[in-house]
């Protein structure tokens, strides 16, 4: 069911200030950036291993990655699990009980179908069921 | 450099209440549980991809992971970092100017050679440099 940690996103101020440990000290590739404007947020993907680590830069301050940096500074975010079939793993969460902050998939960064579980029903960590459109990576 | 993402440290209060989620609502695979006295800890590891959740229930009010979640609560403590020849990489951190928790490898969960990095060199996410003695995993 669930196939790999498809991502772990990263609450950062900044992209320019936070890339350089990932790039040059880690030395992980970095995939692309890209602004997404529904999320108010533009953000940097890079590789270790079959996961991504996704740096969230909030492009306003009513952005919920800026919220969350106010209430707990920066740091992991969320961390995203890969499976198929979204819509299917959506509704087996919630048969067994658990909160879905979105009962339908929305788009996400790079294409994806992402839905949220609540952290009221998983330990306080912040869940995302996440269909990547790109298989192939 | 980094191979993958390891394991994701997740700390509970109780593994026997943090479990049932994770076995037979995400139906990941538990591989096994075990008591570092080192630590302070009991950890569950549970499959997820080439990664592992590794869950982290304090045995002592004075253990690294109870003092975490006094002031944080439950939920992810650290990300660690799949490496080889982890004392060339810790030297390559300090060399990049981290700041190293540990300057030589301790002994982790599962026999795993383990250093911790700064947080304060990080944007505020403890990263473990992991080197694993169970490779063929």
């Amino acid at each position: 069911m669930i196939k790999k940690v498809d991502h772990i996103g990263i609450a950062v101020k900044s992209l320019e200030d936070a890339l350089p440990f990932y790039t040059d000290v880690l030395k992980l590739p970095l995939l692309g950036i890209e602004e997404v404007a529904s999320e108010k947020v533009k953000v940097a993907f890079l590789q270790a291993g079959e996961t991504k680590l996704e740096l969230l830069e909030p492009l306003s301050e009513d952005s919920a990655i800026a919220h969350f940096m106010e209430k707990r500074g920066e740091g992991i975010h969320h961390v995203a699990l890969g499976v198929e079939s979204i819509q299917d793993r959506i509704d087996d969460m919630k048969k067994n009980g658990i909160k879905m902050i979105q009962d339908v998939p929305k788009k996400g960064a790079g294409g994806a179908l992402v839905a949220f579980m609540h952290p009221k029903s998983t330990g306080s960590i912040l869940y995302e069921l996440c269909q990547s459109n790109r298989e192939a990576e």
